[in-house]
């Protein structure tokens, strides 16, 4: 096949999938080794773009860990760990939040405006987005949510933005919390009511054998979601993101996927294929809905 | 490569072509060998559904002289031509507009309207659309265009809808003609001042030696079209052709294409790649950006 | 009474009812007589372009049952009927769908362009707008409505213009079938929530005595209709129109009107009236309503 | 001709100038015998209702001499006058504005209102509408208009009401003057760019012999009215009326009319008629429109 | 303490009123004294005109006793009184419209537009905006509500335009009728579900002894008002005021305050601070909140 | 003077200047010694908050130098300086970035969101806000502006929002640029076509003799300037600076202010006082129109 009809194929294999997404509020959280590596940090600037140019609302979930710790280090600040968080006292915070807004943030949005201004970053405490109060006195400034104002997301969004949303939080006296990623993605997604809610870790999706990357489950609706839990197939540190997705589904999020950021375009191959590459829950009546539309082209 | 890998990295090349013709007009006249082979005229249904989902906002403009032949045939009429053009009586009259507007048009929107309901049929006497006269009253009800009000156009275009035009005017007594639909579309194109006008022919395109379709000419600025005619690299029927070409890129046309409508997905083709597969014809002012922007894959 | 006298005196007794009307959508069936005869085709014309330009939004909706016998005629080709209707194969309905968008159709839009660019044809199968399904394979593509879309309807209303609608419907997968107009008129009329469905037949509407023209019922409620169903002043194939007059008041159209179409004027004469000159049904509340009002003026 | 039939054979006659005046802005100068007499009064407020039924936007401007001089009465206050205009000192003031708000624009305000809720009374002074500055010290506090600010009126026009304005206007300290209404009038047509500015008088129009009601001039343009004055034709006190004329159809407004208000419905004969039954001044270019328009019922 | 220093404490201790009542409507009935003193309607006219200025929406309500009979005494009529209520013959009627709409709106309109164009006089005869009926044949023209129809106030709001609205209501026939201003500012602050409606009276409020204004009582709920009533605290004709209050919380007014007109600035005082000036009235429901948020400077 | 009456009198002395910046847009430059002392910030929030709360459109520009300093200094790193401006290079940049998106950034926001969520921080390089390139090879990712797309800051103006803007741009290729703050407040000033650009700094305005605060100048018009200039009176260091303000004049900002950011809510003083307290510069048509206006509280 020649190439200009391999692009002509290609393009009409994806009709199906742009049509279905069209205008669509799609959330991803952005996150480990997709957001270190250069290359992948490339692809996926160019997939989120991609998605918005081709009709769906993208909307970025960012996180940064492993940059905080790094920006510590170099000054040299050490932290104490309790129940595997890091405690925030107000120097830890001050690092966090400069590193999430004006380092990560930036380069999120720097990567993505090569193709065009479209891209925003939105610190979490901006236009009351965030409502954030302290999880654990003994943490410090370690934030749980307390409240999504989405308003200023949807607002962005009605002007062909994409907000590329940095996870600090604050409470009405202005104090600022860090909050995990993962956490604020699912809440943003569930009070945009968002088709999707797309997780980029560092593996392939839920496996049935933790050890067996064969054993990769695509799809699961929440009650063989929760009879996998039962009879133990899901366990140990899987049960608490499970049952996470869960509770997006039940709160108005169409599908929860789970994907591997370390594969190019991952989120690409996740949305224009049948068959998709990860692993994707959804409600029990959704899932019957895929079932019966599989021979259609949709997921 | 893997079949999804494939699928993303062509989905990445098309990227600057989306974008560039996001919003953007784009007036296709359909006709020849492309409208009557059922296989060619689905992927045409599918190349102009795809154009809208990512975002181009196509306009049909469609004749149908070997359908209403066949119709005359069948009802055992003959016709008398001059000039190589049949003359309208007006028995001929109702029976072109019946193949028109009551079998042509229908054809192609509902080939269409498959992948959603997106076409609808327009007639050129709809709501003031086309207003025409008689070009020579020896021809009959042959009509010439005296005015576009391309309003019907410009709100169907904002519903998100394909308007598929056929090509019968009428002048303000009511009386219809029918009408050359190359004609009709070049006027809805000015008319709407599009980013392009396709024409869809049985030929690639514009040969410097007919006999030779390696002779094939890609591009063509205004001023370069007029070299050729003067010095008879274009010549004989091909002449009104490239003059007519001339004069919507003149009156506000961006770009004139003339593809092969007999290659599979020619319209992607075009649209999507940078070399693109027929001739456009373009303003010396565009010629001259595009040969600038030529790496940055537009055209 | 002078002539400009009497203009004004019918112009001010005409306000209430322009008054009344003011924003209404009242749907037409057109047919029957009132269609082949060219001054009454004129005069209907005039009447709609009029119903518009006094701020009602009027739909029409035809059939075109006798022209399509004719074209058939003039093709050599014959027609089996089964239960009275046409058994309709793909060379009768390519006919069908010829007449009824490319002939009549344009006839009715032409008619009413000559007074101002505002009547757009627009096939049952643009935009989605009626869906169908065989009624009954032995009949071939006669087709039964499964459901309607009055989107683009309500969006050229929104333009002011005058929808005129052919009564071809298609199923999802592209296949047309040809509908009977009457079912189309109702369940467009249902699905826009009119404020009136009008047929326009040959008789002059509901008779007590069907011998006797002078026992014309004006009015009737839903209660008395059946009530004349139940003591036979109904009977034979008046039954199931009334019945399907019924129903359409009880899905939201507020008055349905049985008109004879080859009374010059008769739309303007019912509208612009307090006697009006056929029947009118509405439902027991609405009639007790109109009783109360009869001295304002108001039906 | 039977009545329904008549009914029909006006409302389609009534077609062209319903068409042509859709939208247009009609300022009417109400005045004289007309508001005095109350069956003449109420057929105005029908003609002004059934205007805006039928899609124009009509617009009244009203004096009220004779009823200001009333009250005085009843008050036991004597004016002077001088060069005939009522010496106005605050007193006057005060009592020529509660009858000009509270009494004359109340009777037409509620006269239109029993036919709909689409009158609204509007002083000059509201919202900045009319800008005032006295004419002469002498005269106390009779203005002149400075400036004319159309918003309030056009958002009224636009929330479908008729605004129905007395002529009070005032200066940026808030002190108010009474403005002769015909001023007002010419003003507020001028500043809406109106299509028509309708004078309801005393006497049938512009008399070429002024003692010859049958020496009606039924239309002139600018040129044949300065032709006029220049060859005395038009003389005395018609001379500074004429030239107000021509100077508001200088400003913008397409066609100043001078009407008997003492005919019944005279402003629906006049718009509704081809003849029309006063006089119409334009400008020479519009008035070779309307000398070609002739035949198609335009004025 | 400095002039400049002053005034950026004043305006930032300001500014949580002015966060709380953004975009808020508050009714004002503006009568008594208040009224006929030159210094105090100068400063009431400046203070609507600040709130409108802040982003407040006022709407002013007057009546015009004392005016009224002022003009029926320079016109040598006496009138009779009923209960205390004026019978309201038709020559009474014409004289209480004209001083209400033509002197004492116009005059209220005229001092706010001093400060900008903003302020527009509207009867309640216009545009439908209050409907009455006699409240007793033997009281003429004295009028009760049947309804009002807010429309044309919210769009006069929505224009940020300042409504000064007269307290004639008309009845179907267009009968006018003269109505209490109290149950007219109720009736409209009731249909805009407005934040506020504040009664501008000659007294500070409501007193638990009439006699001793020390006991003025800040702030009341339902609850505790009719608490009052039934232990005789409240009493006499301060009941039916109260009860009226306590009807237009129910019917969807936020808080009704009692405001003593003579206070200079009495509005600004009460709208921005917390102690406030004279009674307020809530729902035992909003009651709570304000004592809760007290601390934050909030009624 | 009470305090309720001492709050009404300074909120109807404030009146005509809220009136007059009413939808005004005002791009305050903040930097210097007012944006690190505690209460002077939150002044600074509390008058940005109020500005936007009376329907002013404020908008904020801030450096953060120092601060940027204080975290290089914390990593042990040092900065090479040319001509007074600090070599940047890429870790510098990071550096830079951090600190004036991810704390000074956030800390002003946080500030002004305590009062209501209404602030939101803007980086440079979102949206294609600020384009930049490198001044100079030498001193590294020193940019300047080459162009600014303010239309994501009208869109967040448009929603009542308080954009915070820190001063980093970007070029095509998505590489950042540390700009000076008061080039780019005058750039986004000019884009936006502001009322006012005002330069928050620590020193009192423009003083004709550097030593003697006595001596500061209050206003100035554009030909003023220059002839300062030219006399010597303004020399050194301010050349430049007055030279940018007469420039961002000449680009359509209708004044320019210099004020000591240092003065408790300096701001407010400035805003809402005749007199001013620091100096503004005009062009020399408005230093006309102040001048007239002087007694009517404008400037």
């Amino acid at each position: 096949m020649s190439a200009p009809e391999l692009l002509a194929d290609v393009l009409i294999e994806a009709l199906p999938y742009i049509q279905r997404f069209q205008d669509k509020i799609i959330v991803v959280k952005y996150g480990g080794n997709a957001m270190v590596d250069d290359k992948l940090a490339k692809m996926f600037a160019q997939d989120i773009v991609l998605m918005r140019s081709v009709g769906m609302r993208p909307v970025v979930v960012h996180g940064g860990g492993p940059q905080i710790g790094d920006l510590l280090k170099r000054l040299g600040l050490t932290s104490e760990f309790r129940d595997g968080l890091r405690v925030t006292d107000a120097v830890t915070l001050e690092v966090a939040r400069m590193v999430l807004e004006g380092k990560v943030n930036s380069e999120i949005v720097s990567a993505m405006n090569i193709y065009g201004p479209h891209a925003i970053g939105v610190s979490g405490g901006a236009a009351g987005l965030i409502r954030a109060k302290a999880r654990n006195p003994e943490l410090g400034f370690v934030g749980d949510v307390t409240a999504v104002n989405p308003r200023i997301v949807e607002k962005l969004l009605a002007e062909d933005l994409i907000p590329v949303i940095s996870t600090i939080g604050e409470d009405d006296a202005g104090q600022a919390y860090n909050i995990n990623a993962d956490t604020v993605a699912a809440a943003i997604a569930e009070s945009l009511h968002a088709e999707k809610l797309v997780y980029l870790t560092d593996v392939d999706g839920l496996l049935a054998d933790v050890n067996d990357p064969a054993s990769l489950i695509r799809r699961a609706s929440v009650t063989q979601s929760r009879e996998m839990i039962a009879n133990g197939t899901i366990s140990g540190g899987m049960i608490p993101k499970i049952e996470a997705c869960i509770a997006s589904v039940q709160n108005g999020v169409r599908a929860v996927h789970m994907l591997n950021g370390t594969v190019p375009h991952v989120l690409l191959i996740e949305l224009f294929t049948d068959a998709g590459i990860g692993t994707m829950l959804t409600s029990d009546a959704n899932a019957a809905l895929i079932a019966r539309a599989q021979g259609a082209g949709q997921h």
